[in-house]
């Protein structure tokens, strides 16, 4: 069990702000105390502090007020490069980007969850400044490893683990469809989300639920392709290449049952080719099997790999944001 | 948004050590700096402030430590009389029971969400000391409302706000599933929960997720009922008074959908009549659908409306423990 000190609470406001900061790119003190009904000393205690230690930057550029120039506050965005590493299928895309969203460096390899992908990111944060490295592939995460499953056995990945072994920079790993998922949540702030990406072979989900990732008590969270239809599971109708109107019949299926579990604000479906679904007949099956009252938010997305690389970005500051305001820490080391 | 203030982290310390105590039944001060890990310092602060309130009672009676004599707390139970109502298709249930588990009334009497229902709570809160009102029926919660759906249109019912015209006592209104489940959070500290209620008409269900009832965006959220089962949906496969092999099939579908989304640490399957369902057959298929890996959690409940009542009562002193620990607001009165 946690108790909360008063250093809790300033961590909590300070990475409040931050986010509210992160939304609007960059902001004056008053925008701030707009945007997030904080008291103005409060905020200015806050930016004061981050400013102190670097993470903020205060630049006098705003000469639209006529005279008064307040001063803008953005992101030092040298503490802020996050290099997101997204594995899929035999490839992987690496991206380091500023919190700016400045694109420093950006490779698609092939390459797989191997030491040589260690090696790569290695060299990547010898030759750039990296402040955090954010990791996704398919599979179950457990103790810092991925487990990616085959059936009867399932193959452990130690990435996080060896590189810990030969870098000080925070690394942190999710799963692939999580963090595509966090790329809407990066844009948005919908507090109930479902993603829902349909590869080749399968379906994997992703759901955030009042400000949190669901991860499931065992790990199944997230597996609807597992779920039966009509004598084969959805992983079977989809690996079969079944046609347009067998898919379309099968998402509704699968939108009912998250409908009536999670129920979340906005559903994304996702795919890397759009295979011309049709959202539309979706939606009229979902509402058949439901009730006119349910009104469906459902969106499509055709570049998960995109999303993925999106959400480990946004995850990585979320990550940076967590470790800058470790008041505690500080006060602990004096 | 909301801005912490030191009041704020005072209260959730304080609700946590109350939660404890109310785990524990009564406590010394060194039992709940085991069970709590606060710091000796903090759990004599909040033992202080709580029992100047008369919230709690010291009671010197533990002589087994041979001489010592620690005083052991325990909750001052007249300030914690809950009066637990539960609507169930025709009948009510009113129990009035203090948080140390005595009842002080029990009736079961045939009535309905209506005004003879508000008049015999008034009646019962003149002769009883009752600090608490919890109230649970069928039905989706909104603005202080219950609405019961009948398909084409919704009714209203305002008994909460009838009831706060004539009385200053806190109420509360929960869905009833809802209030099921929490009677299994009162017993356990299990921090991911599914309730699944079968009545003769339907299927209903609740989920506890890592702190939080799931209410669902559009309160769709538990309606397992709309599931597609074989050309009809669950709800109607349950109403046609299907064989047990059928039922027993049709839970496995349910579980499956409740495994990939939700995930839950355990499920209760609760129902008025035990008709034998096999929950080995039940785990069989869904072991079979899953994977071998995904172990359930499963129990059965042949008493929904004693969990019902028990979760009503919980409800009603979490909701005291909030109104106790309003720092803020003595702070703003002076």
């Amino acid at each position: 069990m946690m108790t909360y000190k008063s250093e809790d609470i300033k961590k909590m406001n300070s990475i409040e702000l931050l986010k509210n900061l992160y939304q609007l790119n960059n902001a004056t003190m008053a925008e701030l105390v707009a945007q997030t009904s904080f008291s103005q000393s409060s905020v200015r205690s806050i930016l004061k502090s981050l400013e102190n230690k670097g993470i903020l930057t205060l630049q006098n550029v705003d000469q639209s007020s006529g005279g008064s120039c307040p001063g803008r506050y953005t992101f030092s965005k040298e503490h802020f490069q996050i290099l997101s590493v997204f594995v899929d299928e035999g490839t992987v895309d690496l991206k380091l980007k500023d919190i700016l969203d400045n694109t420093i460096f950006h490779k698609h390899i092939v390459c797989s969850l191997n030491e040589e992908l260690e090696n790569i990111i290695i060299t990547i944060t010898e030759k750039y400044v990296v402040n955090c490295i954010s990791i996704a592939s398919s599979g179950v995460i457990q103790d810092e490893c991925f487990y990616t499953d085959h059936g009867e056995y399932m193959t452990k990945h130690e990435i996080a683990l060896n590189l810990k072994k030969r870098t000080t920079i925070p690394i942190i790993i999710e799963n692939d469809v999580n963090s595509m998922m966090m790329s809407i949540k990066a844009k948005q702030s919908c507090n109930n989300l479902a993603y829902i990406y349909m590869s080749e072979t399968g379906i994997g989900s992703a759901y955030y639920v009042e400000g949190n990732i669901i991860k499931g008590h065992q790990s199944f969270s997230g597996e609807l392709g597992l779920l039966p239809y009509q004598n084969q599971t959805i992983n079977e109708v989809i690996a079969s290449k079944s046609a347009k109107e067998v898919l379309e019949d099968m998402f509704v299926l699968i939108l009912v049952a998250v409908a009536v579990t999670i129920d979340p604000e906005k559903i994304i479906i996702a795919m890397k080719k759009d295979n011309n679904l049709s959202l539309t007949k979706i939606k009229e099956g979902v509402s058949k099997s439901l009730s006119k009252r349910y009104l469906i938010n459902l969106e499509k997305s055709t570049n998960p790999l995109e999303d993925g690389l999106d959400g480990l970005h946004y995850l990585g500051i979320l990550k940076l944001f967590d470790l800058y305001t470790d008041y505690n820490r500080e006060k602990r080391n004096g």
